[in-house]
């Protein structure tokens, strides 16, 4: 069966999905609002950085992305470093193998070698600057508005929406379908910030870190470019005396970051024009219930299930949206809504469950300044694992270097938790890690269940 | 200060809205994607009925409509009439005063006189066939799609989102502005279905009644319209044996009428078809936490407040928010910002309580046949009111015979409540009622608080 699909977004799930598409045959029209990002000038403020994790990486290796190009677009990050306002930098390691790394991107370029990629498959048009301002969800018929103020009909066997969180596919689709849905931002606000952090031979910033400046209730964090420059992320409440709209003067804004983030501040030399200049953000997730009509239109990535980026999952999980949705696509080939129904069965669960960890984790990274024992269990647990082995990975680790479904990661690191109890250990362990008894004392429950 | 406004929705509250808007000298063009209700055939499916309380008939009022129009468009009701499946039927009255009635009325017909009212006004203009396919807020211009597809693009000083649940003004309005959105569906669902109560000579349905079957996890309810026809609705569970979904052959529907619903069935000729051919329909609940746009969009009705119809204040609400909102621009002509901010100031933590209330009054209308104490409280309440007068007004006709804000109808029904127990009655009221002696016995309270 051959299909003719409209994807309406062309950003990097939608540009991946396409590739996805094409290669299994089908007739693929992809439409974006913008215009061609390969040809437009840079955007600094929609261009943060993203951290690609195993998830990410599966879904980019499955079209061909391999090693070279990955090491060609991406910084890998091999642990978060942690600038507190006293003591020295600290450095959390993201895993103890030598492929439990991340690897920090541009969203631009991760877009634009995407869409590269797409274009050169036969069977893929891409369309810019045309905007969706309809939906006949019953026939697969999408209507844009394109460049020129023009009406463009376009009918299709299916439409996909990766039209991110403000999805008009979605609002078009759920239209009459008593689906659930909320959008609920955390009331907080950023703004992306420049860093440039030397040139590699002086003592700057080190490049193959995530680096964070938590403060409680604001921070600072920044992913590094390949050219010595850091993306930064200045995330603060969205009200009150420390908030955006509080700090309005270049001397409040000095007097600010002069105060808490003073290491950083030599490496922002462009901090006040940016930090007054450029619009506030929010962070949002968003949840619905229905991610399909039949088998004329099915939603990924961000169109379904937003998450706010502290868990650094929101690509990879929608880069494994594509992978789940090609996998329902070949079971169920002659039937595309069994199809659709499978794969928003299989991934809606664990990216709820991915929405409540993102959650807890942005927590978590802002009190890790007040709560030294987060640290410390994150380190111990790291260090069990090393220890251990794979059946010691913590939560972290699974959801960041492995492809386990998010809610089998969290019922793992569970189950291990209460195992960890009933053996005395989760303390005890930091004192033992290392020392073979560890081993031998787990031996028989390992001898148990095999 | 004169400007030109652009409403989008020609319903209930688009249509009122455009009257109160040219009465203070403005230019009013009101946009709605459907076809002009005066002269289309009429759409059973769309054409509940609706009840009109204090707030609505204050909405209306101020417009001129006065008793002899009410009388001429509505039908009055003066008790809910409950059908249990086995013993009498009984009635609980609406209220003690004269007054204290609602009114009955064609969603279809008000709509028609409203519009009829708004076409006759000065300044206004209706438009029909005309989709809001995109809004620029920054500068209050709306492009619609019209009847022949093509393109009209509306520029104004202000832009009123009148446009229902699924509004596309208030996507459009929040899109970059972080605001919280959710839209949450009960798990029940619903079909209009036609009832003729005879021709009043008969001993048929009692036309002025709001007839209700309850049957725990689902229900039927009727409103009685002029010609001794009852508009009703089948209220089921969305999933499992009693749904819509399980019910498909004409044999199944006969019999779970047959067995649930026998008295009202005599009264149902077109049962089978309607039940079997109507669409069914949800009932949901939208919360948001951004009205408006500077002094440029600004939000009324389901657009920004959807309740589920179970205290029959929607519509009243929404005619409410008119209200409000006109007294807000009176107060502040010269700054329809601040205009709208105090209007969803006002508004919004209203509207939130009459989501909770009416989400509680369906557990308690499907319920009331399990729990006979709810009607004895509610009897028992009203006898209070007609004892003790306003001061012990039960919290039903606070919300549906007054215009006291919702929140403020929570807060004195709370109040009174803690008095009784105090006064350890409750129940005991229920004896005493009438007795001079409660009155005298709450005397001393009145006389401290005066």
């Amino acid at each position: 069966v051959y299909r003719k699909a409209t994807i309406v977004g062309g950003g990097l799930s939608g540009a991946l999905f396409a590739i996805y598409l094409a290669r299994r045959g089908c007739e693929v029209d992809v439409y974006d609002a913008r215009g061609d990002i390969r040809h437009e000038p840079p955007d600094p403020i929609r261009s943060v950085n993203l951290t690609i994790a195993a998830r990410g990486l599966d879904g980019l290796r499955r079209v061909g992305l391999d090693q070279q190009a990955i090491d060609k677009l991406c910084t890998v990050l091999r642990y978060r470093v942690i600038h507190d306002s006293d003591g020295p930098v600290r450095r959390m390691s993201y895993g103890v193998q030598d492929h439990e790394v991340l690897y920090s991107v541009s969203r631009t370029h991760l877009t634009q070698f995407l869409l590269d990629v797409a274009a050169a498959e036969p069977g893929v048009r891409l369309h810019f600057h045309h905007r969706l301002v309809d939906l006949d969800k019953t026939t697969a018929t999408a209507t844009f508005f394109d460049g020129t103020g023009a009406i463009k009909v376009v009918r299709a066997d299916v439409v996909v929406g990766a039209d991110g969180a403000g999805s008009a596919v979605r609002r078009h689709m759920q239209s009459g379908l008593c689906a659930d849905f909320s959008r609920e931002y955390v009331p907080y606000r950023y703004k992306p910030l420049s860093i440039d952090a030397g040139n590699g031979d002086d003592a700057g910033l080190d490049p193959h870190g995530l680096h964070l400046w938590p403060r409680g209730d604001f921070m600072l964090f920044a992913l590094p470019n390949q050219d010595y420059t850091l993306n930064g992320v200045c995330v603060l409440p969205a009200h009150g005396p420390n908030s955006f709209d509080s700090l309005r003067t270049p001397e409040a804004v000095e007097s600010f970051f002069g105060e808490h983030f003073a290491d950083a501040m030599p490496y922002m030399p462009r901090l006040v024009d940016e930090f007054l200049g450029r619009p506030a953000s929010g962070f949002s997730t968003i949840r619905t219930s229905t991610w399909h009509y039949r088998d004329k239109v099915v939603l990924i990535g961000d169109a379904c299930h937003g998450v706010i980026p502290f868990y650094g999952q929101g690509m990879n999980a929608a880069f494994e949206d594509c992978v789940v949705l090609d996998q329902c696509l070949a079971a169920h080939w002659r039937d595309w809504q069994k199809a659709f129904a499978e794969y928003e069965r299989r991934r809606r669960v664990n990216t709820d469950t991915l929405a409540e960890l993102s959650l807890a984790n942005f927590t978590e990274l802002r009190d890790s300044v007040r709560r030294p024992s987060l640290a410390a269990r994150s380190k111990m647990s790291l260090a069990a694992y090393r220890a251990l082995g794979d059946r010691a990975a913590p939560l972290y680790s699974l959801v960041s270097h492995s492809t386990t479904p998010y809610s089998e990661c969290v019922r793992i690191a569970r189950h291990r938790q209460r195992v960890a109890r009933m053996l005395g250990a989760d303390l005890a362990v930091a004192c033992l890690v290392g020392a073979e008894s560890v081993k031998r004392r787990l031996k028989p429950g390992r001898d148990r269940r095999s």
